[in-house]
């Protein structure tokens, strides 16, 4: 089919090439132009503005973003709301909050533009292997968007979870057990590492947890991974980054009520990762000193 | 080679299954007879009493303890230094606890019987799979019994990991890990079917994310299964208990001083899950009711 992807970053160029592999006639815009320059070698037709997709797309147009979540996303597609025609549609396949996709929704649809959400999960690893995505809209719309997404996906890799929101919903759930999962996989390691027995040879357990035990999965053998190239993780900082999708998984814990100790848990733990001499430990060093004349350290 | 199973127990007579299957001679033995008539119709010898062992077995006797963890294995470990001789070895392969192996192994040593511990996972599925087993010990032990895990593991499916208890350690951190994983994918679902969007599609979800998503993983796979033949899991009460590890694991951590606040919640949401009515909540609805005259429900 023919479809632009807006954002050639490390997912929007490699989708663009797993499209371009099977025959899709992709057109591409990036802020900077020499991605642009890299992908258009590779088989795309690059647009020099956004509003270069008016002309050289079809009507019924098809639309994929795939840019940082937040402000430049919302921008962008309320500029598409002005480049764009009625019957045309719009992918937000970034990792936007879902609550902001009935707004985003609603914007288009002023211009009779149709709206499809998506999240996309696969990593660097997704050129390979194919992208799972979750897919939220209207049927007619991911109809229309099927040949991409059987490109895009591996084998039975995408799935149309429900209305505007969902997509993304499902994808945010899906990255908030994948932070309680990691952080499983960490504390269980570290026990090992700082355990009774001495240096046991955490890569070959890792190698040998996948080898039908219970817990193998796709993140030990990344981790399997990781320890072959550098058992001990020196030269490392323990210094984890969140995206988002781990804070709204627990924002919407609350809203809904439901009780999810360890979501929580594996997002506080990235929090304290980045603390340097938390606060609250201090209060607490502050304290023992105070009641019971402890010594503290000074920072 | 010649090996005998204590114990005929899910786990026992299926690693029994995959013996015969690769031409050794076992010799089993079971509290109650019936299970033992059914494996020796399948190829095995079947011992009446374990006194039995000492001529149905050649010297430097290899005999596998499948048994539920505790007082049966401790006793009948016990029974074993009576029954068998110098050179012989002994490999304990139930659940369990690694601080208990360094008494097993010293009992054993006693009379100059060998001691191997075996952590063993895959459950009812090992014997198709095979089973992924953390072996501790003298490495001239294990070398004796390599052929018994060649044909009990999967390829690559075993692994040496240290001296006597290292074996039941790694199995007990991997269950530890288990727990959580568990409890991660379970709020995860949880918040799915209890959140903004109605009637998502739980199986088809997980079926999803087993196709090239990063939480891909056996577990998920397991939930699938269960959700196609219960998309509600409607029928079970979500008691759920534990059979060790669990608790082991979060003691370790505690004499260790490492911290591993995901594991140890993974294992109180299972008390948790089997306490009705728990004192602590009623503790919460009384003071409530005393500070702000909230109303309390009766039970």
């Amino acid at each position: 089919m023919q479809i632009a992807m807006i954002g050639l970053g490390r997912m929007g160029m490699n989708m663009t090439r797993r499209l371009l592999k099977d025959g899709h006639d992709v057109v591409v815009w990036n802020r900077s132009a020499d991605k642009v320059q890299q992908i258009v070698a590779e088989g795309a037709r690059g647009a020099e503005h956004l509003e270069d997709l008016n002309h050289m797309l079809a009507p019924r147009r098809t639309v994929w973003c795939m840019l940082p979540a937040g402000d430049v996303t919302r921008q962008t597609l309320k500029t598409l709301g002005g480049i764009l025609s009625p019957d045309d549609l719009v992918v937000e396949g970034g990792n936007s909050y879902w609550r902001d996709d009935a707004a985003n929704a609603a914007l288009l649809a002023e211009k009779g533009i149709g709206y499809v959400d998506a999240g996309v999960s696969g990593g660097i690893w997704g050129l390979e292997i194919g992208y799972c995505t979750m897919v939220g809209g209207a049927q007619e719309h991911v109809a229309l968007l099927t040949p991409a997404l059987d490109s895009l996906a591996p084998e039975q890799g995408w799935k149309h979870v429900g209305p505007v929101g969902s997509g993304h919903f499902v994808k945010m759930v899906h990255n908030g057990i994948e932070y309680a999962l990691m952080e499983a996989y960490g504390e269980g390691f570290d026990l090992m590492r700082n355990g009774p027995f001495e240096s046991l040879d955490l890569q070959g357990i890792a190698a040998l947890w996948n080898r039908g035990s219970v817990v193998r999965s796709w993140l030990l053998e990344l981790l399997d991974s990781a320890l072959s190239k550098n058992p001990d993780l020196s030269g490392l900082k323990g210094y984890v980054e969140d995206s988002g999708e781990g804070r709204w998984t627990v924002l919407e814990t609350v809203h809904h009520g439901v009780a999810a100790p360890v979501l929580a848990q594996a997002l506080y733990q990235r929090f304290a990762s980045r603390q340097d001499n938390a606060f609250s430990n201090r209060v607490l060093a502050a304290l023992r000193n105070e009641f019971g004349g402890h010594a503290v350290k000074k920072d």
